[in-house]
Formats: structure tokens, sequence, C-alpha cells
């Protein structure tokens, strides 16, 4: 049994607060259970250097946890000084799963910055910071085509991310922090609305895995990411 | 006329939200007006080096804001790998105005850190921060009790804090982002439930400001601070 | 009685060595008693991003401590790899400050740095920085004059700053180190010499202050900034 | 067909130069085709923090490239004053790698740093220094053996890594520079010699890629890893 | 006698091999015994900011020791977030050395950069990097003419270095690391091809040393530097 | 002729005013022509780790030039995060210098900091540091043996150092800032009271120098050397 009672393939309650904060174009509190992120959208009329000039935008994310969003109050990176291994690891994979979901092109010559900060950590804010980030990187593109900043839709799709692990011995869906601190392997992945895949990423803690794990656990981010897809959806809908 | 049709001695909407997350030893989501920021107070049971074996406890503070927390996006300070000066400062202020409230030998060998994160700035962060961070420590001072971590309550009043300026030559109370952007002089203001000043900062932005405007200035934030006390009281009190 | 024997409304004896380094466009060794602060004024053809092509110039300021100015040697920041929190506090002080006193159109495209070298400290470092920057400053302009880079004189007025504060329960003029460890409450003022004040920084250390204590400090500051304001006077009509 | 000739389940040659430096307890340079890494291990006796007095050891690794290993000169991090966001990814994930490996309790209190260096690089080098950071590694343990600072061999298994992508719409192995930069799919997988996965961490460049390719993928890195498994084991062989 | 076995006046066997890695334009292994530094020069269309417009070229070294080519692991300087004191002055001086060679006005606006990277230690690592920086440096210059980037070759003439010191009591020339350690003086002494000097750095780690002391380290170093310029030649020369 | 009108072998006018600042144990401004530096020397009763319990003390040195010190205005290495290059080798030459006059077994377990802070330069600021680091370091010396803190003298002599140079093809002594922007060569020559070397510092700035040049500088370096020795010691025996 998990120790939330849930069932292996069962999401967490999934929550979307669109408009969390007024000054940004996109602003989404995403909660996956107990997980609160904070994620926000600001629209720039520049480019990054190496895209001066090209006609191309730019998407680029960026990661924090507050202080004390864990169980034990973590260093605040500002004040250390640099921003940890973990971190940074985090945002560069926010940032390319969601360069997967739009045509540079058609953004022109803006860049979006996607940001992710953890209000509460329970497990999983990866995966609800780059589920909450389409949703704010939607609504600011929408504010785009309404301000006519941009003359079509540059996304051409959807994406979300799940965790799946293996907990005692069983495949389960969106882990917790109780399941995760335990899991002898945890996998991210993140899928668009083709049902394909953007980025998996598979780590055994505990022992290695075996191909049949690897099929299992597929299979359940599967279904949970087109739960989470459903539920972008309406959210966004919802907010328009 | 105020741009927010306030009288001048008003202060804004408050509204503390006690236990905003939960891990926290205490917690509080404070707003005034849009400005909202969230404080928390974490204990550890462990001092800094120059209070090593002194017997005597500390408070610390920390303050930052959220990248989209303002109009325009401001850089993530830690990947800007340093705390800019405005950072510092803010977070020196917060600690001193909290220590003036705490008898450091009754708290014994604890460091409570109150961390202050603006998730949405409308002007008066600082005094939001330490009206709030006080809030946070009283609830996490509550906890430590309960827990018998220490014997007797080492808080001996309460402090708050609020801005005063003069804006298109009148004096008012509790700026908010439109005011604090144009007044002729700004000055921040840290009393505790005596009526005694702990802090009194005051800039001539535009003009300088003489003897009879500081007057009038103070006995503004005097007000303002008595109806802010009171406030604070309540939600301690509800939480309980 | 003060330490240094000083009535309660004196000064330190107070002494500007004008043009003590040979490079810069204004320099001066300010003196507040035991506390010695090298003060130079460079002036640079160029103004920082946010005014570029606006027309109008920038007063900075920077400060350090030479690490055996006090008792016990402090780390030199240039080693430890970042200025501390006191440090930028302080130059953000000064930089407000010695702006109060001039107009920086009449400036045009110039900026000009204030630095301030503490080469002894013995209290009252930022005060002495103040009033020692405002006469590197007016040298400055002397020379920016005689040199025809600029056609009026910007300054408008003049600024100068004293720490008053109380100490065994009395209110007394510009602490001495002595003086200003042990003191209950510390407050450094900044006023211009239309008896205004430019900032008021108030902090209590060991009690709160009330408000006619707060009145009592600042009737000493005013006449302690008299006196500065003329001994300025004097060392810039000197100079010329 | 791929630039380079080979078929899409050919690795490129792979070679291993065993105690290529004489300080290092293990040392190696590998090469996967032009793609050079000099692999060292070292042996210390001590612990992180973490781990102090429990009774375990720790393998840590650190990555780095050198300005030129490049076809144009990447700035050096150690004058940039920080590893990139990529850097550090890449060293946690050799030291995941790595640690699964390894009965850290056999270890003992003894931390052995893997540095993988790439004084060559022609795609691949993150697969390259944990297949190398291998053998560097078994060569420790093998002088910690021989010196008796430990009993028993710690290493339960071998690790091995490639990686796979598609390439023109064809699944390839073990992919050079030009292949790399053009791939649409790229992914990197760490497998064990009981064929079971360590690491999975594939990524959509151009277009997501569906289950299939992901099956395809992962059949091809088996097939290498077992060859790579196999020429480990012959240089550490020889190197006996 | 010398720990090596070598005449007080015998450099250690000395070895070129160009060409060791294949992307920078000039590239050499260059070995003084066992120690072994890779030093490749790389040529970019830019000047640094102080020289732009002016017409002339810049050479700049960067120099850096691989965390385990010394007898004990050294921190890697990359992930301690800056380049030691004694790094940053062999940089200084290989780039001033190898900039006494060249005309570079007849460069243009090009930067050379030459980085110096040793894989490992035994004495002598800075005077190894000018020696072999030297014939980097003529390479890349070789394949600048042969690309018509430059019309004249602006080397005037070659540029190596050895150490010397007094090693009990007997002036000896290239000192490895046992000797280095137990010198009772060093010197680095760096000559051009018309044995005249372009640095001189003495230092007395035992005992202040004497005129004709440095009289005979000076002579030694004399004839070290002919063979090395001798040695240089060939490399160059069979290379091209 | 030299643009002071000096001799060759003439030093500038050179004055040690010691006591200049009180904090430290020993304080000397020394001034070499219009270059200014204020040496202080700080006595702390610890060591460095490396010579924990061996029952050794330390000297060690930093340097810094105040913003302000040259003809145009440095950044303040404290505000870059970052000490250069230029200040880290003179500070470790400074460090390495008057290392050689002491017995450091003999000093106990205290280290001793030298700080040399440039109030002005005027070329050699590295030779005057020296030469006054030497006098502040006798200062603190006497004050420990006053203090009982250490039984016997550690100083086994004096140290002290000048520049020497090829000024329009003339070898001179002690270059001002107008000849060492010219010098064709540039040497730093450090020596103790038995006229013995401790470091010798040559750079060919314009053209390599040979060795009857070296030869002509050392003898100056020699004859100003002497003469700074002696004004050291009646500096010394003045402060008495």
């Amino acid at each position: 049994m998990r120790p939330s009672g849930r069932n292996p393939d069962q999401l967490r309650d999934i929550k979307f607060t669109c408009g969390f904060t007024k000054h940004a174009e996109g602003s989404v509190l995403v909660e996956f259970g107990d997980t609160r992120v904070l994620c926000t959208a600001s629209v720039d009329r520049s480019v990054p250097r190496f895209l001066k000039g090209k006609g191309e935008g730019w998407i680029t994310a960026e990661y924090g946890m507050l202080p004390r969003s864990t169980h034990t109050r973590m260093g605040r990176e500002a004040s250390h000084g640099k921003q940890g291994g973990r971190t940074l690891e985090i945002q560069r994979l926010i940032g390319r799963s969601l360069r997967a979901a739009i045509d540079l092109k058609a953004l022109g010559e803006h860049t979006i910055t996607i940001d992710c900060d953890v209000l509460q950590a329970d497990g999983g804010t990866r995966t609800a910071s780059i589920t909450g980030g389409f949703v704010a990187l939607s609504l600011a593109v929408q504010k785009m085509l309404k301000r006519k900043q941009i003359k079509t839709n540059p996304l051409h799709g959807q994406v979300a991310s799940v965790s799946v692990g293996i907990f005692n011995g069983v495949p389960v869906l969106d882990l917790d922090y109780a399941e995760d601190s335990n899991a002898e392997t945890d996998m991210n992945v993140v899928m668009n609305d083709a049902a394909a895949f953007i980025e998996v990423q598979g780590t055994a803690e505990g022992h290695a895995f075996r191909k049949e794990e690897l099929d299992a656990m597929l299979e359940l981010a599967g279904s949970g990411i087109k739960e989470l897809l459903e539920k972008q959806r309406i959210a966004i809908e919802e907010h328009k």
C-alpha cells in the first residue's frame, strides 16, 4: 500500500489557480497534492545574443525553492552565491521541455522566461513545474495574441510531466515525498499531447531496473500525463 | 487625493493567513493590499559561532523577492551570484527589529531564522515583512513552548512596522507602489506595543523635509502601527 | 560623563586636509577626532546605462575600511570576494545623501564617484564619510568649472552628517567608539544648509526610544551639523 | 548512411590506456573514436561530513573539458569563476552511475574521487567518462586491496555507458559529434553487467519520440554496452 | 649527486608531440621528463577591448593543472570558483614571455590564446609551458599563413624557458620535483634565440643567494635554453 | 636625463612615518617620493591550518590600492568580487620576502599579517611595500617583546627592496611612474643586510636585456638597498 492510500495508478489532487499573481503575463499556482509551485511567464522583447537578428524567439526557465519549502530549512541559494547543481539541472530540463511545445519562429523575437518557485515541497517539484510552467506559458501567449504582439499562436501542442517509480516492488504514479525518499527507482517523464516522449529520465536509486519494469513505469506515466493534459486544458479554458 | 482613494491616515486592507505553508514552525502570508509576503520562522538547535556557549539564542532574517513579484521581471539573485545591497539592507533591518522584541537569554541556544519572500510587490514590502515576520516568530515560539523546547515565553512585546511619506505635499500612511514611486519623502517606522521607536529610517527623495513634516509623519505611523499590532494579536490568537 | 570628557553637545576635533592625495579631482582627509577617512572624488565622462542619453549626471559612492583601521584586524573584503551588508548599506547612504545636494541636470553627462576609505576608525565613519565626501565633491566641481567641463555650479547647497545617541541616559552628539559600542540608541542624521533633513536613521540598540528622546537627539544633531557646515565652507574656501 | 560510414549498431574504435598518468591510484585514457577522456581515481582517507562516523565510503566525480578540446575554444570554467549547469549535471550523473557498482560499506571510510577531463571531444564525452571512470575506479580498488587498505573487493559488478539516438530516422549507436549535433533524439544509457538499467536519459531534440523508437534505441544500447563491458574487463585484466 | 642521476648541466628528456589534439590551430604535448603539459594555441578574429581599432593583435595565456596531475589530488579551480594566485602568476608570465617573440602589429586584429594544461607534474611546469607554448604558437602562425589570414610571419624570434637552482650547494639545470622541493634557491629564466633575457625570476627558498651563485645559475640556464631552442626548431620543422 | 632630474643612481626622497595609525601593533606610512603606502602589521595568536601544532609562526601579506591612488580611477577589487592577478602576485612576493628575514620557530604560534595599502601611487609600490612592510613588522616584533609574547627577537636580519630598470638606454635606480611606464626593462630586487638576494624579478618590456645590463642593474639595486636599510634602521630606532 502507498503511504497516502492512493492506488498505484492514481495521481494526487491536481489544482491550477490561474492568475495567482498579477504582474506576470502568465501566472499559475500549481498543486500536486501538498507540492505547490508558483509558475510565472514573463515576456521580454529581446532575445539572447546567440539568436540576435534571426527572427526567432526563446523560452528559458528558472527554478528555485523557498528556503523553508522543505522539511528542514535549506540554505538560500542567493546568499550562498550560487545555484546548486540540482537547481541548474532542473531549470535546464524545464526549459528544454517547454521549448518542445512551441514554434520559436512563430514566437518572433521575444524571450519568455518561466519562473518556477516552490512554495511548499512534497515530492515531484520538477514535474509540477513543467506541468504548471506550460499553463503559465499558454496564458502569456494568449495575452500576447490579445495585445497583437504576435499574429499566430506559436504553441503547436501541450506538454505535461509526471514522476513514476518503483515503491516496495510496485510501479506507482506521481510519487510524494514519503514514497520518493524510499523508492528503488525514480523516473521523470515529459510527454506531449500526441502521447510521444519529450524527456525520459530514469535513475536506479536502490537496484538497477529491468526492461519490463521500465515498460510498466512508462505506461503509468502515459496514463497520468493524459489526465494532466486534460486538466491543463480546462484550467486554461476557464481562465480565458 | 491618493491614487487608491484612501484617506491620508488609512492603512490598506491588512490580512494574515497563518499556517500558509506546513513545514515551518511558524508560517504566515501577510498582505498589505496587493503586497503579499510569505513569512516563515524556522527553529534550529544551534547558534552562530559568536554566541557558542553563551546560553543565548539568536534571531536572523533573510529577504527575497520572486523574480516576477514586480512590474517588470527582476533578475534572480541566486543566478546573479549575490544578494544586492537593498536586499542585505532589508534583511539586516528585519533581523534588528525582531530581536528588539525578544529576550535572547530566555530563548536559549536556538536560532530562529525568519524568511520573508515577496510573492507580489506593491510597495511597503519591508514593513509588511517586519509585521508578518513578528507573527511567524510568535507562532514558532508557541510551538517551542508546546514542545517544551523552552520554558518561558521569550517575547516581551510586539513589533510592527509601517511606511509613511509625503505625497503631493500631504503626509500619508502606508504607501502603495503608485505613491511610493512618486513620494517626496519616504519613511519606514518600526515600533513596539509600548508606542516606542525601534527604527526610524527617513529619506528625502524629492526635497529635504522639515521637523514639522517629520512630526506629522511619525504621528501617522504611530496610529497605523497601533492598528497593525491589534491585527497581529487577533491573527495569533485565532491560530492557537 | 562622556569617556572623552566632552560636553553632551560637543563635537570632536574636526579637521579637513584638502588635497591629501594628488591624482583625484577632489581629495580630502577628514578627521572626526581619531576617525580618519580619505575621501576622493573622481570625475568620469560617462554615465551609468540607465541614464544614457538623458543629459543628466550621476553621483555614486564607495566605502571601505582598511583591514587594520579597527581595534582587531577585519578581513579584507577584496579577498573575501564580496562587500558585506554594512558596507553596501553605508555606500548607498553616502550616495543618496550627496545626490541631495546637486542638480544632476546641471552636472551634465558626468559621473562623480566618491570613494571613502577609512584609514582609522573610532566611531562615526559613515557621518565623517558624508561630511568629507561633500568637501571632495565640491573640490571636484570647482576643478570642473575651471576646466570648463561644466558651465554652472550644479551644487545647490551643502550636506553634512553627524551621529547622535543616548549614552547613559543622556542625549549626546558625535559618538566615538567608546560611546557608540555602549549607546542605548544610535542615530545618524544628514541635513542640508537649510536645516532640513536628508536622512534620519535611528536604531534602538538597548531599549526603544520615545518621541521626546528623538526630539532631543534631533536638536543636538541640528546644532552639530551647523558647525560642520561652517567648517566645510572654511576648508573649501581656503583650498581655492 | 552515417557520416563515419559505421553500421547503425557499430561502436567507434574503443581504446583504454591504463596507467596513462603516474600519480593517481587509478588512471586511464579512454578513447571512443576521437573522443579522448583522461579518467583518474584518487583515494582519500576521509569522507564527506554527512557520512562521518558511519563506517561507509563515498564515490564522487568531477568533470571538465580542456578549453580547446572542442571545435571552437570554450571559456575556462576556472577563470569564469563557476562550473556551468552542463558540467554539474554530467558530474552528478557520473557519480551516481559509479556508486551503483560499489558497496559503500565494504569501501570503508574512504572517498574515491573520479576526475574525468576531456582532452579532445567528438561526441559522447559523458558516456566515455562513465565507461572510463569505471576502469579508473577498478584500478584504484585493486591498489587498495594490494596495499591492504580494504579487505574485500567492494565492487559488486561493472558499469558502462553509451549514447544512442535517432539520426536521419534511423536508430544508431554511439553518436559522434557530426551525428550528435544533427540527431532528432539523443539518449544516454548506463547499464550494469546484469543487463539492467542504472540510468536512462532521453531527450527529444527535433521531434518527440514514440515508444517503439525508445525500444529500438534501448536494444542498441544493450548490445553496445555488452561490448564495452567486455573491453573494460580485458583492459583491467591486462593492467594487473 | 642529483636524485635522477643527471649531471648538473643536463636537461631531462625533452619531447614535443606536435598535433597532439586535432581541433586547435596549434597543439603540442611537451614533456620535460615526467612533466607533461598539453599546449594549444587558439586563434580568434577579435581583440580585447583595449586594442579595438588599433590594428594590433594580442597573445594571452591560460594555465591549469588537472586535479590529479600532482602527488596528492589538488582541488579543481573551476569548482572552487576561482583561480589561485600561483595560477594567475604563471599565466601572466607565459603571456608576457610569448608576446616578447611576436610583432603584434604584424599579427593584425587576432587574439591567440595559449592554453597550457598540466597532465602530469614533476617540477618545472611553468618553464615547460612557455617552451611548449612557443611551439603551439608557431604551429598556429604557420596555419594562419597557409590560410592567408596574415601575410607575413609575425614571429621575430624564438622563446624558451628553463629552471635553474641550487641543490645541495650545487647549481643545477632543469629541476625535477624531488630537487625543486628541496632546493635552496629556485630561478626561472626565459630567453630568446639571441641569448638575451626576457624574464629572470629568482627566489631564495632556503638562504639568500650571492651574485656569483646568480651568475652560475644564469650560465646554466643559457646553455639549457640553447638546447631547448634547437629542439623546438626540429619539432616545428618536422611537423610542417 | 631622468624626468625627475635625478641622477641614475639616486633614490627618491624616502620617508618613514612610524605609528601613522594607532590600532595596529606596527604601523608606518612609507613614502618613496610621491608613492605613499600605509603598512600595518597585525599580530594574531593563531596560525594557518598547515602549521597547527608545529610550534611555528607565519608571516603573510595583503596588498591593495585605493581606487583613486592612480591617475585614473581603478575599480575597487572588493566590489569586483575578486583580487586581480597583479594584486595576488604582489602580496605573495611581499610575504615571501619578509619571511626571509624571520625565524618562524622563534616567532612561536603567531601569525603576523602585513597589510600594504597604497594611498598614492607613483611607481614602485611593491618595493615600497616590502621596504615599509619590514619596518611595520619590526615595530610589531618590538611590541611583542615588550608584552612578553615572545622571548627572543625572531628577526635575524633586515630586508628592503628597490626597482631598477633601463630607461632611454641607461640603467637607473628607483623608477617613478613617468620612467616605469616607458622603461625598456624593469626589475624588482629584494636583498637582505648581508647584501644577498632574496628575490630578483626582471622583465623585458621593450627589448630583451643582456647579461651586462643585468649586472649594471643589480649593482645599482645593491647600492640603493644599502641606503634603504640604513633609513629603516634609523626610523625603527627613533620610534622606540
